[in-house]
């Protein structure tokens, strides 16, 4: 971890971002080495356990078959906290990075679940009625199976956060003048992000 | 390649997108797996080359040393489009995925050249004059080498796009009373998301 960023653990703060965010990014690997892949997921904090789709084909799949170990990270981009010193400029986020083994689901009331669990996230009370497993299977024939629900399980979730704590966020326009002279911080408030992060640079 | 998924080529609109994007995912792997981990960016179309900054320890550096292979994805989420059918609601976004190698800066005048492209980007407008080697070797002793600079040369770029195209875009509140009772589109128009996605569900 690096230094000054704060790991956070409060379950509902680390909920409250997964449900924020829309992207998540499923880390993989095969022959031609690690790549990281966009997916809308759902998180079930009490199973530790994240959901996503899936093409039943593809590189993805491939990957997942070959080996079940994956990481999931997730990245909420707050801003850029100017400063006088160009070194001492650093990014406002939160993070999450997990650790876990992927597996197909393939019971179809897990199914039905997982993709009611994604509606209720990504389209809140667009439908008036839940889903149907009848109408998962349904559809699932239709498509010739050419869709898999993946679960994540977790086995390992970080929590990171670096906040601006009354730094200034960068808007355009904004120049150095606009900052007051003193530093905003002394270095050993520990809020200070000289080390470049995801987002410190 | 999902289905439905349209690949794009134009270099601006890459180049847009990786512009807009404020955090990439590095795509490593060590012992442990595979993992994906939040960075700041640049990127320089000319070069093929993609620019960030690293704490000189940690987990990436380890994974980079043991391999230089990586994966760089950026994606841009920009609503969900909801459909009748619950399997045809869809997520509209644009995304970048990059294989290539990392490589460590150590030529200060390239490191310096890194910093002015990551402040361009994050801060635009907000420091006066550019930066200098001088400052910034005196920065980097200041610090103990504490910080890295490392380029991904990529060996192969992917951008692919789902844009709404007419179709609606949810916002809360909205609910499936207030799409038209026409399908917005016939499959055959190819605009379609009923395969799942990054976004498709």
């Amino acid at each position: 971890m690096r230094r000054h960023d704060k790991a956070f653990h409060d379950p509902q703060a680390i909920a409250d971002l997964m449900r924020r965010a829309p992207t998540g990014f499923l880390a993989l690997a095969d022959a031609e080495g690690p790549f990281a892949v966009p997916v809308n997921f759902a998180y079930v904090a009490e199973e530790q356990r994240i959901y996503f789709h899936s093409a039943a084909e593809g590189r993805k799949v491939a990957a997942m078959d070959g080996s079940p170990r994956a990481g999931f990270t997730v990245c909420e981009y707050l801003g850029t906290m100017p400063d006088r010193v160009p070194g001492k400029v650093g990014t406002a986020y939160r993070s999450v990075m997990a650790r876990g083994r992927l597996r197909r689901v393939t019971d179809l009331a897990e199914e039905t679940r997982v993709l009611q669990l994604l509606l209720d996230k990504y389209v809140p009370g667009f439908f008036d009625r839940p889903l149907l497993p009848s109408h998962v299977d349904r559809y699932r024939s239709s498509r010739g199976s050419r869709v898999l629900v993946v679960a994540f399980e977790i086995e390992e979730l970080t929590a990171k956060a670096a906040l601006p704590r009354g730094r200034a966020i960068f808007t355009p326009g904004m120049t150095v003048r606009d900052l007051p002279l003193v530093r905003t911080r002394s270095p050993s408030a520990g809020h200070d992000h000289g080390v470049p992060g995801p987002g410190g640079f």
